[in-house]
């Protein structure tokens, strides 16, 4: 029975300490030099990526501070893009410290869906191959153009941007932002692969209902209409 | 020629006022009570809206403190809804205190279509009318249902959101934010009406060059493929 | 024994994830899409309000994002006021993202006595009635006016401000903040409601030892000179 | 006439000026070293103190940067208090940095009336003295009591405090805030010595018509009733 | 068993505890009147110094909001230097209120050695004695000359600075900060008291082996080259 | 005559700017999507870089968002480094948007030698080749290793760090910042190639006079003993 408890204990204390995680790794200036998450503690799920408590900063160690992961491409999906995003969860170090980062392959003709960052600027560094990259501004201008191996690109926060590899190799982006957790929501997936209201998406888009139907299918495969 | 210089020196004020109080209006805590935009050297044409220098704070008068120009609707679009954005422009006193609204009429069966704020939190309280309101996390999860007169909806700072007038009579609408120039971009405009490569929207939505076609021309009359 | 424990360690959790909730609630940035305080905690006393540990984000809710608590005017006070303050603990969703709101009801000659927000700025929208407002500035210049229904006026951050009902019918108003927790002081209490040493007070304002026993006794019920 | 000109242009350059120094001084992280503000252009008056726009980075000298203004007290006022303030206006160097300080001396029996900062918290250190110090919470709780030389007291942002020399000698305070710019409100003068209502103020305070109007007088030395 | 199991727990509260304090006192605004962290949990040990979880509100004392303990000068160290830092864990008040600060005091000839504070700007209050103090800026110009007592000096936010008694009495300085946690990075014990490669040391700096290793052996006592 | 004060106007013009746009920058959240320097203005020179007043936002072009300066290494310094630093001078689109980057290239052998960066986090990756890289903690521990290509390490806000090509290789990296304008004080100059009175560095650091001296002449080349 001590034993039962202690199960529903950890439980609370799993509970906790993710909101803990959650909210205090605020983005505005730190108060301490760094903070560990714990990985002892297991791994805690939340709706984007887990969560780990901190560790005792006298245990931090200088792997805490380097991140290995992403020597390699990630998996591919059907859009030719393989991303490997890189947050406090499998990069501790970064933990409260305001940035992050994230690594993309194009296979050629590959695309990077329009989408945004609600919470970050982000740095698009081209460390190979040729990309198309662009955004739209709230007056609904594209800035957009084929950038080529070595050079930045910088997507505003908060603004719509994409890429697509027009190049004839892979090619490989290094984008760095400023949050720790920049978010992210692609337009694609999160208006037709959500569950909005159709009559309203039929009005908005001036699209048929059979027509948000198919996209519904493609976006959210356990849609049944 | 004294007149001519002085002409183009205006020219050079207005442009290094603009950008001074363009920049200025920074959304963290005001170093003075507040900053009263300056009518006298007229207005300063953005992207976005118009601006102004700002004014001697001993001249600031009640009336710049005080907001009357949404006693009524606006003009309606095609989607049946008519906003008025109030802004440091047409709110002088709200300049660098990090607040801003707007009033959202919806004739029945109007709606607001899916959009976002890319700097901004917002309280949507529904002064009149039943309104379906709702919002997508990042996870695509949507969080939406009918809202009635007197209750009030948050949108996360930056997640995609939505309004439908689903009564049986007019709705109207006050929506509040946490900065002074929340910005918004439109799914269907930012997507559609701007001049995003066609091959990447294709690909990124699955619809034929044709589909894509019609809705360009739907949200960018300028358009001509 | 073993229950015993189980009840000081659910005190002790308590305890702790009632600093969490109070420390981490902030204003700045969120670094996550929401947050939804937890009501399974129970509450957790301070002394402004009642706080919650937060939810695991896979269990929020539609309704944790809308408030429907202030259709109807709350109970009035002896100075003709009813107040309805939304935080974090009346309504969940708006946890850390920098916002918060209140309803307040007038009656004819109705007062809200001088006060100010610590933590805000305050967007004040007259939904009916005619209600003088105003504010006092750092010079002591004050702003000041009747506005009508449809009007809106600024009270800036941390200044005193003041309101009441000069109409024939009773007044409603609809105030938001740019704080999850504006924090209020109002002058007449906090002044003379509270143990301030009666010499500084007689000092301060020039009033005799009998004239502050009046207003102590006024204020503070408990008080007995 | 281009002389004529040359003035009205030195005079919109000084309005323009003003705005900028106005509004960019932001607590917020600084983006540069410091910013020294350039005696040249001549002080531009606001409301609350005199502000200059800024030197060339490379004419800062050491003295911008040293405040030597206090060795000894200010004036007093009837109150026997005297305070000198130091903000950009009187030690550049403090500029955008986020801080700065006074200097109050209380005479025997001394008092600094109850205030308040809408922008700051405030560090007050007795550098000596006996003086009896205190704050007032949102709860109208009051935390007080006599805190002798070297002894330190923190006053919360935005919240109502107030001290009085309980010594039998003069006291000296050094008092810094997290703010170039904390702002200040003092209770008596900005209730009864600005324009308020008068009706407001005796339903706010319980107080006749004819001791408002003795606190006018009081407080508000052009008041005529 | 269940004793047992109560002290592992307790162990992993006092870690979670740990955690959210150090994250959570957060500089920017707070949103919250204050927030005593509670020495009935014990200290908390972190490679700097020590934190404790926080009080409930209604426990908060007078006491907490006055700190006692500088009336008289610290331990010297063999620089002719003795100071004691003033922050959350000796003085419970200013936590979450982002500010801190320290007595200094120096020796005849004694020195501050020269350090920088990556997290706050200093406002350093000479309140006797004769003190050479200054800063270098990004561009290694060095802004330094003697201060006396009464006059104040400001050092930028994060920039390298440094004091020397040159007076014939010993002198005492207090410095406040706009963090509740500046940090401290001493140069010679940061660079030749820390385990930094020594090739690249030699390199950097333009000593030999040998010199490197006086040093050392200077500033880490446990070193053995 | 006219044509005179004309360019003396210009020359306050550019004056005003600057401090515009230098103190504007700020690092907290933009109240715009962007603020494009306007070159035709001529570059205003501060000791640190040049700055440019802003675009009219409807003149920003796609080049803007762009960086095309760093695909090849800079100029190599004695230490074996070549730094291409990326600031809103080079790159105008990353103004106000919080975020700057650098590319640094190190000979075989080559250091980086210790610095710190008193506004910003640094995520440093290694794009080509084998670099030891390290930063010390308020504590004086050190965390340093080999970084191969493809790893990033976490510098975190405001602590001393340094880097060693210790391949076969030429070493290329690309550091970004969550700040446009991070700024840097390399420790060797900072301290010795910079006027700090000698007698307190020879306190400081244990050194003679004469050590002290060859310093000096090696960083600050102007320096006469």
């Amino acid at each position: 029975m001590a034993k039962k408890m202690s199960s529903s204990i950890t439980i609370l204390l799993v509970i906790f300490a993710l909101q803990c995680a959650m909210t205090l790794a605020s983005d505005p200036d730190p108060v301490q030099d760094y903070c560990i998450p714990n990985p002892k503690f297991g791994a805690l799920r939340t709706p984007l990526h887990n969560i780990f408590p901190c560790k005792n900063a006298s245990e931090a160690t200088t792997d805490d501070f380097i991140f290995s992961g992403m020597k390699v491409a990630g998996n591919f999906t059907d859009m030719g893009i393989a991303t490997i995003s890189v947050n406090p969860t499998v990069f501790p170090g970064i933990n409260t410290l305001g940035m992050s980062f994230i690594r993309a392959d194009l296979k050629v003709g590959g695309i990077n869906p329009p989408h945004f960052h609600p919470r970050a600027t982000e740095i698009s560094h081209v460390v190979e191959g040729s990309v198309y990259s662009g955004f739209v501004d709230s007056a609904n201008r594209v800035f957009a153009r084929v950038i080529e191996q070595g050079e930045v690109m910088v997507f505003p926060r908060g603004l719509v941007h994409f890429q697509m590899n027009v190049g004839k190799n892979p090619a490989t982006i290094f984008g760095s932002f400023n949050s720790q957790n920049p978010g992210s929501q692609k337009i694609p997936s999160a208006i037709f692969g959500s569950r909005i209201n159709i009559e309203l998406l039929e009005k908005a888009f001036g699209l048929s209902p059979k027509q948000i139907g198919t996209m519904r299918r493609k976006f959210d495969p356990k849609w049944v209409s």
